[in-house]
């Protein structure tokens, strides 16, 4: 086993046989940790968005806060009803693209896709970034070093899903369930001491006061700020493949818990938001005042800050399970590149994991930590595939006919408020959200690039009926000589083995031309019987006079019936690093002649002992 | 043409003979401004360097800086005299590391030459940040993008380098004479007022004057930052190859050139400062201070902080010019890998100008521009070198014979004052050049490792004096087979031409054995004369099992006395970037198949027309 291998095996584990993929599978207990922690973590910041709008008016506004959230509730309910029925009806995953693409064309699924490969990218970078201040707040000394710890995190994570998803998920798993744990007690204990008494209103302003200066615009901001706590919703409904068996049943039951948490989670963190009459502050978020006024400065509000900074790091982790799913997705329609499908010795999609560990840390770097900003952009991204799915899913209904409308009621209500938030955001964040409007089309023209060249290349491949082989008169074989060396030997035993006509073509550089006739002297002695060839080169390249020499030889050989070989040695030492120290001519000359019409390129691997 | 080689020839331009190596060099005029830019550059700091020292005692201390830097001078003396006797002895070029191997042995020959070849990484790093300092204190709005910035710079020399040695000359040129012109100017105009008495003496304290508290140690720590002025001094004994012949004697006429400039600029600088009694703050040079003094807050003055901002930028140039023959001489020695004695297009070493870019890059992005703290490692770095290479030249004039002494007072004084000065830094800075411990012995390793490959390889290559050819009696020949396409025509119409035994070989995952027998059976009735093989892969890893299967294939054929043969397919698309969608597998294969004995791996390249 090679370095290499060994250092795969220690950080990956051993490798799992494909029929291993149903052991490989999810509990629903296990998958709520793996899948939620998107979902979850954005009560982290959901409440907040909305009263951050609503006290740009005045802090009476806050009551405000009350209807809206009802109106993401709303959301939130049509959307887990919606994806439910997703799940039922595409039970090998797929979410937004999937439902897309089958119900309102291709175009629309590459949309939702793109949208949705870029989100994830996106999520990972914010959380992951998120993450990383939380632990900088706690341990000041490291605040200089964010970048590098996100990056740290988002390696950590690639290595944790190479491992394999249960794995992961064992990993997630206390974070997750000590967040929900913990802001199920920070909401019960705090109904239980306004209900006792012990906690007197404090809100800004009563229900239904009015207050000067509201209006339309300002709320649906504060809705569509708010919604922002939607946005993991989809990665259950790609990820059912990975459930325990009966799949569809599984996860939609998973997906229904998660709706449950996040919901009384969102509406109990912003009642005693307004019951307190908390007021957000730059400093401090909303959810720590929360805690603060419930759990007073003890170390219940400490836990509270440490598990939020835990979810926060851990939501990325969603990114990681969703993204591959999709790209493996869009790889078997044959919009991205086939790799995207190969599963790697885990199980999981490799590749898919790597590209967005990679695509993340790009986004890092360029934004250097400060990911904040990226969020409007971010909610596009998930707003527009929801849009689509829950479109598409009426389409579905209609089409198959009795009962559609009464199946279609949550996904139109979905549907529309979805839409409606993308208009919200496309009329209020443009200033945020111009890149998407360059990304998309890039994206898609790509898609619609790599789809139709994989279609040119099958319609290329396709045999006719009747094949007819051809029958060669010879071979003629170049073997490829530098110095008279012991390499040679097995070489031209080779070429001699299958060439009828074999050639030992030496490059020689212009400015060596004593050198030259040593080494025609040297081979001629030690090889009488082979033809030996010397080709100039005045420009030190030795690619272009080679080749030029190569399609020579070839086009002679082509008018005489004879194949075309090129034998290219090649030292293969004992140790990988050092195969950095050699061979980097034959590289580019293999990559040369690659263009070239009816010429193999052969090589003879010469295995160096030390 | 293909768009690389287009985008190349637009960059790099035309690709040069090797005969016109001759046109290509130097005049002693152009060589001044490439060469020099590093050490002039230096006087924008030397004078500043030994003041902010003495201040840390008194501002009165401010008149030792006259004495220190006659000592300066003495040392600057020394290591011209010194260098223009290593150009004579050494006109191929090679400074510290070529001097220091032969008279002192390898690993002092080692140790200069790993030494300068991180200092030069650390010249560019340190200029191009100063420079990007200095553009951003221009241009405010552009300070965040000083790392981006720097990386810029550093990306637009490393392609003028590429583009050719007299080229980049032409560039440099104003920036290198407008400095020294306004410099000279400064220096003029400032004695000028002195002795015609416009200007009386402001001086801190009269030379000679008795500053309580004064120690060596403070002089000492004085006199090796204001050394810091020396470093770019080696540059120019390194580059003899590409001066216009006589080579030694305008490279030695150019080095004399450059020491009496930086010797006035340097005694210059610091004589008006101790007169106008500047002391150094935190927001101004020394030498603006200077400027302002002499030439009011004018025209003039603001000129003076342009040129000065525009030769540090530049002054990375020298690295640029310096480093790769460094990497060439010591490739030649086999001490890195061969690649560094390739010329490229333009005759210069590219992979050297590459790696230098390349590893400057890393240093800027590691301390995000920060490099103000690199300096002490730099003249570290500097001054081994420099003690080594006139240690070497005394034991040369001493081998050589009569007159020894007298031709090594130089450098007896030169490796002195060099090494008192590395004693000093070991002693006062140690704080700041500890991973000089670290990064020198890992290089040193490395040398010897590549050494040892090299100097192996070469013995394993050497030809006993009888060669005997072998005799094989046939060849196998097995021929990878996906699914049924047009491709496999081509391929096994090859292998049946050179072998006589033909396998196709197909590789089939565990889940698909309705889709095997399916393949079997169309390629049985496409291809009925060939024998059709499947090897199963439960793994989803196509690697492995083939590499088992050709194991076994090859041992047999041994046994018959045949060779062993594999023949890939590859898809070359009509557009490079296709490539990436494709051949994945076959890549690693080959790595793969490459570790393996007697097996020739050969390509089929099907070229795909759309």
């Amino acid at each position: 086993m090679s370095l290499v291998d060994y250092l795969k095996r220690l950080l990956v584990g051993r490798p799992l046989k494909s029929s291993e993929n149903d052991d490989q599978n999810l509990s629903r207990f296990a998958a709520l940790a793996l899948l939620s922690s998107d979902a979850l973590s954005s009560v982290a910041y959901g409440t907040e968005q909305i009263v951050v709008v609503l006290v740009t008016l005045s802090a009476a506004a806050i009551w405000y806060s009350l209807p809206i959230a009802l109106v993401v509730l709303i959301l939130l309910a049509s959307l887990i009803l919606s994806y439910r029925q997703i799940i039922h009806a595409y039970p090998h995953g797929g979410g937004a693209y999937v439902v897309s693409s089958e119900n309102l064309g291709k175009n629309a699924g590459l949309i939702a896709g793109g949208s949705l490969l870029v989100d994830y990218m996106l999520t990972v970078a914010v959380s992951v970034s998120a993450g990383a201040e939380a632990i900088a707040s706690a341990i000041p000394s490291l605040y200089h070093h964010r970048v590098l710890i996100s990056i740290i995190i988002v390696l950590l994570l690639m290595l944790m899903n190479l491992r394999g998803l249960r794995e992961s998920a064992g990993l997630l798993m206390t974070p997750v369930y000590s967040f929900i744990a913990v802001i199920t007690i920070l909401i019960v204990v705090g109904l239980f001491k306004i209900v006792t008494g012990a906690e007197p209103m404090h809100a800004t302003a009563q229900v239904g006061a009015v207050v000067p200066g509201i209006s339309m615009a300002l709320l649906l901001r504060a809705f569509s700020s708010g919604s922002s706590s939607l946005t993991g919703v989809e990665a259950i409904s790609n990820a059912v493949p990975f459930f325990k068996k009966p799949r569809a049943k599984n996860a939609a039951g998973t997906l229904a818990m998660m709706g449950l948490i996040l919901g009384f989670f969102f509406t109990g963190i912003t009642f005693l938001n307004y019951w307190f009459g908390i007021v957000p502050t730059a400093e401090v978020t909303v959810l720590s005042q929360v805690g603060e006024a419930v759990f007073g400065k003890g170390i219940m509000f400490y836990i509270l800050q440490f598990v939020t900074a835990l979810i926060l790091a851990v939501a990325a982790n969603t990114g990681f399970s969703a993204f591959p799913v999709l790209a493996y997705n869009l790889a078997k329609d044959k919009f991205l590149p086939h790799r995207y499908q190969d599963r790697g010795d885990r199980l999981g999609y490799s590749n898919g994991i790597i590209t967005l560990a990679l695509g993340s840390i790009i986004l890092l770097l360029i934004f250097q930590g400060s990911t904040e900003r990226l969020i409007p952009l971010y909610s596009v991204g998930v707003f527009i595939p929801f849009t689509l799915s829950q479109t598409g899913m009426v389409l579905k209904w209609r089409k198959e006919g009795k009962h559609w409308l009464r199946k279609s009621i949550a996904n139109i209500i979905g549907a529309l408020i979805s839409f409606s938030i993308v208009i919200i955001l496309f009329v209020y964040r443009l200033v945020d959200i111009w890149p998407f409007f360059i990304i998309m089309p890039i994206l898609i023209f790509a898609f619609y690039k790599v789809h139709t060249h994989y279609k040119n290349v099958a319609e290329q491949l396709r045999l006719s009926d009747d094949v007819k082989l051809h029958e060669y008169d010879g071979n003629t074989v170049i073997v490829l000589v530098g110095n008279v060396t012991q390499v040679n030997i097995g070489a031209i035993n080779y070429a001699r083995s299958i060439g009828d006509y074999v050639i030992a073509m030496h490059v020689s550089l212009e400015e060596n031309e004593e050198k030259e006739r040593e080494i025609r002297h040297e081979f001629r002695e030690k090889f009488p019987d082979v033809r030996f060839s010397v080709v100039r080169s005045p420009y030190r390249s030795i690619i272009n006079p080679v080749s030029r020499y190569v399609d020579r030889v070839s086009k002679n050989a082509k008018e005489h019936n004879y194949t075309t070989t090129i034998l290219i040695p090649e030292f293969v030492p004992n140790k990988t690093w050092k195969r950095s120290l050699h061979n980097q001519t034959a590289l580019r000359l293999r990559f040369r002649l690659s263009y070239r019409d009816d010429i193999i390129i052969s090589t003879y691997n010469y295995h160096l002992k030390k």
